[in-house]
């Protein structure tokens, strides 16, 4: 791990609403979701499933659920390549207990840590992301045949960023003392 | 961000549940809390205050909270020199209407991605934490002075780890492949 400058990568995560149409390596896709399955959770539940939409016509139907023309918002979703579509899953008993008793819903909690596990990972393999919580998710069930008592928390878009806004970012970075690694 | 491999880390970070007695230096724990600082929230909101305990007497006060004698729960709490408590504060408007329009705690989410900012950081500095989202919550409250209509969603332990698996794990992450930078 010598090397290791998180804090850097923190900085350099940012939520990216513009991207190139280049696709995105199925190996580095792979390394993503490895980052989002190796999070932690409550009582290790793992309350999530992540679906990756790839398929052009139906994230495109996907990014439709995601913008709105009327409040101007995310028209941007339909250039990333990839949706990550992230579903809670039931937690086990003791998070269940845990969410009951102490009424917090852990498994929000859970998909936040995971969901950003992604966008660092996505981070480091030089990707943009942006996740996403407001949209139509009936219609994204409707779409992915996801059963209607579940959850869709987030939706995460993932590409090559084309923000401008990278650039300059890549540099300010590079002006921070690296210190940190164990 | 040459040399940066983010699994490597991800697959290090565990949940610590014994610590040494070796106190945490001041800058270390400044960088930890400048990663929870700079996690991405729902519409820029931070919901989040981090309360440092570090004063030992007020510590194993609260570590009196995360532990119980009738469960067998968390008796490792007190071993573990800082104690960060994660409270949740209002979001601004736009988060809000989001959670009351779509029906999701947007800052659960969030409070999920500074906490695991903050467990990311600490173990790029060589330090153990845990996240615990079961204690008496009314009482930690008090203890702080946190007015009771705020929420506190988790608890960071975090100090040098004893955990016996640590150094079996710096082993194996040895052996995975170097593959990500940018």
């Amino acid at each position: 791990m010598n090397g290791t400058n998180l804090i850097d990568l923190l900085k350099y995560r940012q939520s990216d609403r513009a991207y190139l149409s280049n696709p995105v390596e199925k190996e580095k896709l792979e390394r993503i979701i490895e980052a989002g399955r190796l999070a932690p959770s409550a009582c290790n539940a793992q309350p999530w499933k992540f679906v990756i939409v790839d398929e052009p016509e139906l994230k495109n139907r996907i990014a439709d659920c995601t913008s709105s023309k009327i409040l101007g918002m995310n028209h941007f979703t339909k250039q990333a390549p990839i949706h990550i579509v992230i579903i809670e899953e039931k937690a086990n008993f003791t998070s269940n207990a845990g969410s009951l008793i102490k009424n917090k819903t852990f498994p929000l909690i859970d998909i936040g840590i995971a969901a950003e596990h992604i966008c660092l990972q996505a981070a480091s393999e030089g990707l943009g992301t942006c996740m996403l919580g407001w949209f139509n998710e009936p219609k994204v069930k409707k779409l992915l045949n996801i059963p209607k008592s579940k959850r869709v928390p987030l939706i995460i878009t993932l590409g090559y960023s084309a923000s401008e806004t990278r650039e300059k970012r890549r540099k300010d970075i590079k002006d921070i003392v690296s210190y940190n690694s164990y």
